[in-house]
């Protein structure tokens, strides 16, 4: 039942197309989902793909056209007409269009939205358009099934029976009253099994949220996450109904920002992927390379104001690797577990001073362990007590520096509402290189000294 | 409409349980959703929490013990009786049930399972409790709406309201033939609008995915979100439809497995959160501070062998850290972007040798770029023409190992079914960093003898 995409079958669709062998081809795409269509479709040159396109019908040419990759469809939609273009968006749900409508260059979005045939769908996509960015306004349908408060429910089966003549598959039906204000929810079950006579006032459920269309979509990601709805309806600020939201959107919203937080965490500036072109993939990544580079440069400065002392105890080199990593590893660990509280909202009824408390706890325990066996290790191989006290007792400071700028540093970015896993990258990791060097050398001084 | 949990209000409520103040804890919790209950639920103690379950219907009481966090759960559980819990169970949907009844002991699972009333219930519980954990058939709830195809629309109706009775909420209808086997799907819309006497094989949908109770749950996450669905069914061997999973449980194992690989990318080798024990956090974050410890050694031991080298040239010293953070950084970087790809499945039709010739030449841009700036910084500031040239020369062959090693170990991995995340990590950090001093030192050997 499901397809599995390999390298053959793509060579044996080139082949078909050169052949011309359309029978093959509609034999291929018969059985197919558009998801499939359109990884397919992906893996095809802009010719290729448009040449397959011609063959699909016209509810399943939109439904590819929306799961296809981004560019991909900026190509493919680049060769057709602002016609062409405009009977595809006449097919899908109003806010699948108003996306793909974004995507196209600004000099043809008016043309395009003037030649959609259906009025009321072209009205709903340039009200869409008018939403800012990232708000639930511009994440919403406008396809609603709506039914009003005072309605039987027969009259309301009459009703839905016209407004789902446009509308694909819905979840929810909503009560709203006189002046169009969403009052309700109206179970499916109910309608299902309450008599046709019913008064819809009698049965609905009056228990709803909903959110406002200036509200992020982060917020209506957590609130469909939180209370496991599978579609969400929009308010304005009068409180009428405008649209709705559904899962499918919002795991969309999810994956999005659980993947900016990975490429954060690891020094990507940019969303890419590793199909991206070479120059974007390399300027994704340079920034953070050059934040690492100026940390090692500070190191370099830091080591050098101790030349004099490496050339007497060179042996004091040895441990610079161990510290610096330990120090990282220790900073990535402690703000991941931060970032992740922060994320679930675990963190809600706790104060900052009681996290770093128990963080650095944590890293007593573990820096005790650490330079209790790097101390037993250098004693076993003969180093000298000097050597052996200063890299243990560097370590030990430097775990629980790492401990609290990892806890710190990400709490504090989250306060002043930067994205805290940010903190759990090359950011921390430099911070803490720096302080490790300068730690490892101050207490090498002192007890060389001393010892 | 959405409730904000803080400080105060749970100091407050705490004071009420002391008051026993049952006027003031009743309005409280009147308005409340199940899952905020549960959040305020999980911030008391098990006495506290005893407290106010008590003050919950049936209904609610169930739903909220569902939203707790697990640990808090299993304390409340073991302050009730067998009859008790039993009765929870009872009005719990079958797979929510079937969880909680295997986090009990085992030796009283048997005992709380004889204690349920609803012998239907019961039985399909032990039936859940018998599929392998991280299955579709674990996942899977036994509440079904199904209709058969010979049936027409109003006798189906009929038969909804029936079996709906103990089913709070359905997304879909399964159409099943005389032997239960799932044939297709009857669209909510096609239901109510469809003329009273229209077959049902007339008007389903025969088109429609299902997953075998054997499939795991990585599976099933991955066609709920690539086709989009609110909910699958699940067959066994035979194809009659036995369960469904709704998107809410595949959420769950999304979020799981996202929060998994950011544990495992951040050296973290257990699933914790911030409000773990010390024990708990500090024995998960150990092993990987233990890796990179050894990680350290090894390279003391190849600093160590240059060690008449560093007391002639001690600046030599000055860019272990640079290296060491950039190879780190670098291999970070394509460990993320492969293993994001991979977890995408962008991968599907590219060659490993691709990916690495690609990855090879993003690191050859950039490590042109930091070797060209670290060179220039070396000869402003008047280093030797050795150093410079050794760390330029260094800096850009670790930068390319580590492009080479961060694509190569985890896409290896992933062939041998090894979490490719556990690459991102102190894993591909600690090897870079050992192969980062080992190529610094051996050019500076050989630079130095040449220059």
């Amino acid at each position: 039942m499901q397809f599995e995409l390999n390298i053959e079958y793509i060579e044996q669709l080139k082949q078909a197309i050169i052949d011309k062998n359309d029978q093959l081809i509609k034999e291929q795409f018969k059985e197919l989902h558009a998801v499939d269509i359109a990884l397919i479709l992906d893996r095809l040159n802009t010719e290729e793909a448009n040449y397959i396109y011609d063959y699909l019908d016209e509810e399943m040419a939109a439904d590819v056209l929306l799961e296809m990759d981004e560019e991909r469809r900026e190509a493919l939609l680049a060769t057709f007409s602002t016609k062409e273009i405009a009977e595809q968006l006449d097919n899908m749900n109003s806010d699948d269009a108003a996306d793909v409508i974004n995507e196209l260059p600004e000099d043809i979005q008016e043309e395009v939205l003037s030649q959609i045939e259906d009025i009321e769908q072209a009205s709903d996509i340039a009200d869409l358009m008018s939403y800012e960015e990232g708000t639930a306004g511009s994440l919403m349908a406008k396809e609603l099934v709506t039914v009003y408060a005072q309605d039987t429910v027969s009259a309301c089966i009459d009703g839905i029976r016209r407004q789902t003549e446009h509308i694909e598959a819905f979840y929810a039906i909503y009560v709203v009253d006189d002046n169009n204000k969403l009052i309700g929810v109206l179970p499916l079950k109910k309608l299902i099994v309450s008599h046709p006579l019913a008064k819809i006032e009698e049965i609905y459920d009056p228990d709803i949220l909903s959110v406002k269309t200036s509200a992020s979509s982060e917020e209506v990601a957590a609130i469909i996450q939180k209370y496991d709805l599978v579609a969400l309806p929009v308010i304005d600020q009068l409180g009428r109904l405008v649209g709705r939201i559904t899962i499918d959107d919002v795991m969309d919203v999810m994956r999005e920002e659980a993947e900016k937080d990975i490429q954060l965490m690891s020094g990507i500036t940019d969303d890419v992927d590793s199909s991206d072109s070479l120059w974007r993939l390399s300027k994704a990544r340079i920034p953070w390379l050059l934040v690492g580079m100026c940390g090692g440069i500070i190191g370099s400065r830091i080591i050098g104001s101790y030349e004099s002392q490496i050339q007497i105890h060179p042996e004091m080199a040895f441990f610079i690797p161990l510290i610096g990593a330990t120090g990282g590893n220790v900073g990535v660990q402690s703000s991941a577990i931060i970032v992740q509280s922060l994320a679930n909202n675990t963190l809600v009824t706790d104060k900052i001073s009681q996290k770093l408390l128990k963080e650095l706890s944590v890293g007593l325990i573990n820096g005790l362990i650490c330079s209790s066996l790097i101390l037993g290790y250098n004693l076993i191989i003969n180093e000298t007590w000097s050597l052996a006290a200063t890299v243990s007792i560097a370590l030990l400071t430097v775990i629980l520096c790492a401990s609290f700028l990892g806890t710190f540093v990400p709490l504090t970015m989250n306060r002043f509402n930067i994205n805290p896993a940010l903190a759990t990258g090359p950011f921390v990791t430099t911070l803490n290189d720096i302080i490790g060097i300068t730690i490892y050398f101050l207490v090498g001084r002192l007890l060389y000294g001393v010892l």
